[in-house]
């Protein structure tokens, strides 16, 4: 299938370009940018910042606009665009017909919009169905949450439905590579710890809830539990941490059932072959001095979610950190697997 | 008065004898280490790893055994010992006749030791007449609690007096200081955060605890709200930051109400001229990127409490974080701050 | 005496405004800044990076623009102008009378304009008579070299005296600091090294050899020894460290009389009595992993030079380290050295 | 080939562990380590830092003492060993007629040990038949440089035949993974340089020197430039960056000239198709900003030679950047290196 990346330029379009290197599925055909870089070759129009060599067929592409006429050819698009453009320009290619699969926050709270995560809500995409965009519903968004939402929900996925969620208590420490590029100044954060991070605690509850909910219909019944969250910035590349304290409203009697519950749990795309699919979703380290972003991001190419610290709570019932790849798992390759979704649903291609 | 410092050449004995320097009450005489050290030359005993010059008199001093038969002359000890070794070699000094102002975690839930933060429970140094070590009650032992302990209830004393605590929620990102010298190895901690700190957790709730208790006669009556800690490690060089979130018994209407506990919270120690005694003793940052280990720890000469992001939580009741010099306000400095209470109060000189 | 600060907004022109704190000589009258922050209080038109209090005075002036009409009441201003903007700017105010003391780099070349470090060239302070900015002479301009070229020709200074200088080989590892704010991307630089830094090396030999340059009446005479830099980027906060071999006309013979001409060498300015300048401007460290920047950069108020690992080399003559807090001594504090003299000379008030 | 690993639960014993996962010819048979591991399983004896998990069957093999004795069946060993005490245990193999390839410093003075790098002096394993550990001529040892001469003599190599080498100044800035674990204490090095690399400085000229001799019969030729280099310690984790200048005995005509160098070198093992030999060994960066130990050490599974910024010189004749890997391509990866010409070559196996 032929892709076009919108906002090919920036940090996630270029995550979006180094991941689909050798897709076995999906090929880049177009590459969207702004104005700016609009008519110039990638290699001139982008600064490259990823750690691997600038595709030559890349390199030599001439950058678009962001134009559904420009795009023609392509099956789908992926969005790696800015919140401040995001929304009319998603909007335009769904409405002209383009699936759109989207890592940008502007409909992830949209009702008939999937906020998807495979492993958590694949019955989600039937939402699809319930968009208007274009006429002949060829038209469409598929969003996948803020990079603590992914984590946090994909540790508390098996928790949800062993024992149930009342209230959540969560610190976050966040890698740069989070804030884009050039993103945080190193005058900032070098040896240094930001206890704030501009936008991010407001998505994470409204959208972990949403990525929890039951599907009745065409409406999403959503949980109702409340979270607390503080996200702070820390001198690490890639890969967010989470602290979470759960109250749960049956909680198991000791760690092992806790951990059980991760081990019983039955990932519904299991059996589905996505290439992006981590053969193993959680690992749950043993090791109390673990998981750690810099040894643990890129296990199985940054798609696997880490579990460490796994223990009862003096408050509320459990504890635990929850860790993964933010621009992988949290945003580019979390999108590609959504995509990855789509097709086998046959909702893509 | 004239001081010794057991413990002199590690990482807490020379920030001792750092902070000592042109201290108006107190003066260095003699410095005390282990086996290998003594019979050396300070200068050549120790690895020196402050970023001030070390001073010329302290150079030339030959290191003493931690025995007291070797420290005659002085008036009191300050201990930085490991608590490998802390528990008999202070008891020693004690029985011996020496007042021990202590770091060490052996003696901190002694019923008869205070565990002391002027601020909080200058009241408790009464406990100090319960003590038997010495016959004639000349020895004794005070101690200052462990580094995230002490701006956890420094946050924690005008909420605790204005409103009550039931419980506590916490996660740590602790300074590469915190661990001595050589500590925290480069490898584990460049780019990374480590989510465990080894025996630091259980000492969070008994003595924040035991700070908050009212000392009723010769007993302590402890608070019994309970804390859940997660204790992480960043790389940052000083300042432990905390990020809390808190269930009070009468919480504060809003967030206005909130920082009035704060302004409105009267200094027991305010008036006693103490001179390592912060004139400010809260700094409410309002900037929400606030406070950073980086910027702030050193404010105040390291002994300032930073709160920042007051707010009312989602969970519980109130949620802020708190962020104080891990080794001076949390460790040497705080010590000295102690033995300066008690030499105001009469029973040290 | 009154004093402007052109660019106060920017990262240099927040370092003069921290350092101007309490000068016994200089007090801070008017702030100047781009058309977008003038009008503006400076609490609000500034991001303050600085880590200390932004004083009260300040936060409530009004911005000026950076035009000399606005500057009526000060008796110089300190320029802390990007260059591309200082080379008009400046040059106005020096037309309309007001005497410039800059760290912009544009004039640093012109054969009028003293490039200044007052332990180098103090006599060079002449040049300013030749200049021909304003009719009545009221008007001039001095410069302070920039941040690598300070330390290393401080650095270098004893050696020429003593054994005159034939050629340099050297590697920078500067700091962060050195690029402003927001300045490095932390995505660039933590858990890295930058080999390049854009501009720097084509400044370092001609500054150099400037500073050490001898006037013979109006006329400066430079040395012509080549300088082979290599700028690189490391993740450190403050201080550039300078790796120097030199080739010397007349070598010492052991490295005993190597540091014999720092300690002989007769400091010019030593019985001026400025405020910034050093007590003792050199500090040879005998520890062969000293001099560092995190430990060191602070020392004397940021003005000293620090130098360490003097050694014989195989290849030239010497080998060392010098290094320097590059945004005290390399930048803002280095030009209100410059103005002190100036003062003293008869130049200024 | 069934191979053993002395020092095993080392840095460097790890590094082999995790390299030869999965090698084509070579399986891991022996782990030795000191007294205390020995007896121990491997995953209690050592702490594993890789960031990969450590392997089953490795896991759970029991450690050895490093005595020939408990190695039987065993191919050949790779050493790992800490130099005070490889000297001894290495002989002892080499004695007991085990081949050593040896990471240790201890024998690459030995004139008849060949100092190996592949692409640079793959005759000089000719050295290997005058040793006479063993009788029988069955035991012998082979070592690789130190991982600043890797980087160093590889980047050289084309220079040295294309134009001749008069002398050589250079500044390295070295990972902290080249200390081992734990190394580099986090204190010292977090927002830091340490301009001094104990005993560094000394290998670098004459491993360098031995690297680019001739063999002539059975003895080497060793050129006669001198090396004067300065090591310095940066907060990056892997990858060694050197920053050279070097005086040629016949200077290339322009920059062209000089890249032409690399293009124009034949790789002496090209034809081999060593399993860890890279496809590329040159990678020469056009981008003034590269190489980047962080963007690029791990390029061509770290065994790559990263070049940049290749330049005319103003004192001396060029400059450049070197890079790489300092545990694979300059440790464990260059050794497995030499271990696989062994074999091609005829002297293993």
């Amino acid at each position: 299938m032929k892709v076009g990346i919108l906002g090919a330029t920036g940090a996630v379009g270029q995550k979006f370009i180094r991941l689909l290197q050798g897709h076995p599925w999906f090929e880049i055909e177009a590459l969207g940018a702004s104005e700016r870089s609009a008519g110039k070759k990638y290699k001139q129009a982008a600064n490259w910042i990823e750690d691997v060599v600038l595709p030559d067929y890349i390199k030599e592409k001439t950058v678009k606009n962001c134009d559904p006429a420009e795009f023609e050819g392509v099956d789908f698009v992926f969005s790696g665009l800015d919140s401040s453009v995001a929304g009319e320009i998603e909007k335009a290619f769904a409405e002209a017909g383009f699936p759109v699969i989207s890592n940008a926050k502007n409909y992830r709270q949209d009702p008939t919009v999937p906020l998807l995560v495979p492993e958590i809500n694949p019955d989600h995409i039937e939402l699809i169905k319930t968009q208007s965009f274009s006429k002949d519903g060829s038209g469409w968004i598929v969003t996948n949450p803020n990079c603590v939402a992914v984590p946090l929900s994909l540790s508390l996925k098996p928790l949800y439905d062993a024992f149930g969620i009342e209230a959540l208590i969560l610190t976050t420490m966040q890698a740069v590579s989070g804030a884009g590029y050039p993103g945080v100044a190193s005058l900032d954060i070098l040896g240094n710890v930001v206890p704030y991070i501009s936008g991010e605690e407001p998505k994470v509850g409204p959208e972990t809830r949403k990525l929890l909910s039951a599907l009745n219909g065409t409406d999403l019944e959503l949980p109702e539990f409340p979270v607390q969250a503080t996200a702070t910035r820390v001198p690490s590349i890639n890969g967010h941490m989470i602290s979470v304290t759960a109250k749960l409203e049956n909680p198991p009697a000791d760690v092992e059932e806790l951990k059980a519950a991760y081990q019983n749990w039955k990932n519904p795309i299991a059996d589905l072959e996505l290439p992006f699919a981590p053969k193993s979703l959680y690992k749950l380290h043993e090791e109390e001095k673990y998981p750690q972003p810099r040894l643990h991001a890129d296990w199985e190419n940054g798609m696997q979610l880490h579990l460490g610290r796994m223990r009862k709570a003096e408050v509320f019932d459990v504890s635990f950190i929850a860790m993964a790849h933010n621009t992988i798992r949290g945003a580019a390759g979390g999108a590609i697997l959504n995509a990855e979704l789509l097709v086998k649903k046959g909702f893509l291609g």
